[in-house]
């Protein structure tokens, strides 16, 4: 086997990564996987002929830990006599203000961070550490929530922005393969400092899923799930330039004109031939499709995809009352005689959701959904409060306030008995909803915390004062 | 949500798996998904317009269970006056002959005798009862293999034979649904009476890892990996069409003739011309490469396809040694000058695999690899003798004879630590070997079973009257 360098150089070249002449900003957290990166370009640097230095960004969290994660990259950077890129950001507040997550908002500053260094002209390309580890989890992750070959493709060697390149060099290296050549090299790294960039999702797949995969079905689950993502991401290249060439043939210009023929259309939107996209094949149609919805700047999802080809599949059928798809982000579908269109969502299609006060104790008719929905103390309540100690139960802080309202897209919610939160989303899917229903699907929040979700068994819940709450939804 | 048998009806429009005046067998083989299925197709058989007979096969195990599964169904068909379809067979036998597993030689009867009811006209189609839940089964030991697409695919709705076709109209519903709706008949079943065809690894995906992907990662992972491939289904059916008509254009005829020109070939084999396959996208040419090994009836895996392209990036390297790739099944592939030839690889090749006896105390010097492998009696077998029992150690029966010889595809191992068997050929793919070394690669077999692999941490193990045994390879 080579040594790794060797190993990493093959990559490089086998994918045009590098060439010589070019500045690269190494992005080091201090963590093992991106320090051995710097190590290895550093070995690599003369056979490569390119320019190394060194970007590290400070999130503004984990307090001293991340001043000491700066303070360990700059003397790295000074030991080897390194230019050096800091930048500081505040990704707490980023992440309350865009209502996002942590890891979001730290990874969003991160790639601001990057995107600056290449339009500043620091460098031509900014070298990240990713490994085959990452790859496979990012695999994982998208074939358990149902992706196509793009999801597939896992992390791209190269990334092309509009000021230069991100590339990741290790994407055939294990995570432990750097930490042996980081303790044979005698090379300290800060433990953890990576870690930031963890999902909720992620986490559990590095930490539980995967090992556990690899002990029982295939020990080299990791590398197994990198070729899945190899494979996908020839086909995603080879789908992405026969849909360039095919989308502009299926698109119609204009709107029908009353009376026959076409006017310029005023509106935006995109409108689409039915019998030119009858004539593709399935998988191309879903992609046309989802090329169409990814011009107007909102995403198609499976469902959604299957829902427009279903639409189309009953146009000939009398009375098939629904001719719309919502595709969310203020964009839906609607058939008419010959063409798809893609438009602006009319605003009273999506005013229909709700946001309705629920008093503890107390209920509230819910007029969209013709239910009422009541928040009461329960009748066990003194053997409950003898009761031992539930861990799970949700204990709702004395100020808390419930709402009644429909489910939101990033709503998560913990089932009882489940030790983790799951998408609302998710727990939707098995119930077999129609997209109406769905889109009404009422749930209970407690700030920003859903309690109770529809049909889903609900935690245990208590006051503050430790009584115990019901929460019971009826059609009188 | 529709009730299910109107579901079923649905899906079975949706792909056009049946039509009316068609007889279909149902394979029922006692369990609660095969007679939810009969039940079902029962309730639409007007609906449809179809005539419905039961097929059952008997494959000699599980004693006088299987005879009661098989008296259950007759009962069933004679309860509902249908014609029955009734074969046995010896699964155990077949697999004992044709050294395969339990589970594929009882698949490979029941196979045949669904074959003889098309062949012989008894019906138009037989049905299965797979669901989503063997779907998801499915694609996810594919993607933890490593697939593309088409092991994504899955499981199809419709297999086309000689003689008729294999239809599955519950590939959209769940098991438990399924349960349900038997209960709410009234409707007994056979417990366990098809885990018959659980392979070890399936039944591990099946108990362990979906459990466990449901609770930590996506409550509905069994829809979003029915989702993967019903996307990639039609993506494969689009490469299929694709790849059909490519192929020929890149196939050159004949062999180059001495002195130039081309004469007609003798041998089997085909020639692919690299600079028509060069043309093509990555994507098309890795399938043009698999779908020529399949033309001659073998497989290429991912690792073969990306040596053969590896062959043809570095032909124009001065010195590149390596012009050949083994296919396995007798094939391999030779880089010419402007073809890629796939042939019969020469005897020789190979013949170069070894088996020699070890003696316990003893030694044996292979050849092929230069080192000596060692059986011996541990020095500290007077504690171990002592030792509390281990029950992962491996005891060695009496009659048991030690075999050093290269690992064979199929050979299966018990690592220390493990639980379960693993295919040496993953646990080889870690370390990253060459062709030839991984070729080569020593194991040690005590009759059928592996008990040791070079580089592999191995079980304890003992001889039949306890003692400790090593073994040990060296290089003098």
């Amino acid at each position: 086997m080579l040594p790794l360098p060797q190993r990493v150089v093959e990559y490089i070249r086998a994918h045009s990564l590098l060439r010589a002449g070019e500045g690269v900003a190494v992005a080091v957290s201090g963590g093992a996987d991106s320090v051995a990166l710097l190590r290895i370009l550093l070995e690599l640097r003369n056979e490569l002929g390119i320019v190394i230095s060194v970007a590290h960004f400070h999130h503004g969290i984990r307090g001293a830990d991340a001043d000491a994660d700066e303070a360990f990259v700059a003397g790295l950077a000074s030991a080897h006599d390194l230019k050096l890129h800091l930048d500081r950001g505040e990704a707490r507040v980023r992440a309350g203000k865009s209502n996002i997550s942590l890891e979001t908002a730290a990874r969003q500053l991160r790639q601001g961070f990057f995107a600056q260094i290449l339009q500043e002209h620091k460098a031509n390309c900014v070298a990240t550490a990713h490994t085959l580890d990452d790859q496979a989890e990012t695999v994982l992750m998208k074939a358990l929530r149902g992706a196509g070959s793009r999801g597939l493709s896992g992390i791209f060697p190269e990334h092309r922005c509009v000021a230069g390149r991100i590339v990741r060099p290790l994407l055939e290296v294990r995570r432990e393969q750097l930490r042996e050549y980081l303790r044979a090299q005698k090379q300290e790294w800060r433990e953890d400092a990576s870690n930031l960039d963890l999902s909720f999702a992620r986490n559990r797949v590095r930490t539980r899923a995967l090992p556990m995969l690899r002990d029982e079905v295939n020990p080299s689950v990791e590398h197994a799930l990198a070729h899945v993502a190899e494979i996908a991401r020839a086909e995603e290249q080879y789908w992405n330039d026969q849909i360039t060439r095919l989308l502009p043939l299926v698109i119609v210009p204009g709107e029908p004109a009353r009376g026959g023929g076409r006017k310029q259309t005023r509106s935006e939107g995109i409108a689409i031939d039915i019998q030119k996209l009858y004539q593709q094949p399935l998988a191309v149609q879903r992609r046309l499709l989802r090329a169409a919805a990814e011009k107007l700047g909102c995403g198609m999802e499976f469902e959604q995809v299957q829902a427009v080809l279903h639409l189309i599949a009953q146009r000939a059928e009398r009375g098939a009352q629904n001719k719309i798809v919502e595709l969310g982000a203020g964009w839906r579908v609607r058939l008419l005689f010959r063409e798809l269109r893609f438009e602006v969502a009319e605003q009273k299609e999506s005013s229909t959701g709700y946001a309705l006060p629920l008093h503890i104790p107390g209920e509230v008719r819910v007029a969209a959904l013709g239910t009422t929905i009541r928040a009461r103390i329960s009748e066990d309540n003194g053997k409950a409060k003898n009761a031992s100690y539930n861990p799970h139960s949700v204990r709702l802080p004395e100020i808390a306030e419930l709402v009644v309202r429909n489910w939101r897209a990033g709503d998560r919610f913990r089932p009882a008995r489940h030790n983790s939160e799951k998408r609302v989303k998710e727990l939707l899917y098995p119930l077999h909803l129609s997209e109406e229903e769905k889109r009404l699907w009422p749930v209970v929040a407690a700030g920003d915390r859903i309690v109770w979700v529809r049909s889903i068994d609900s935690p245990e819940l208590r006051t503050e004062t430790g009584e115990r709450l019901s929460i019971e939804e009826s059609a009188e």
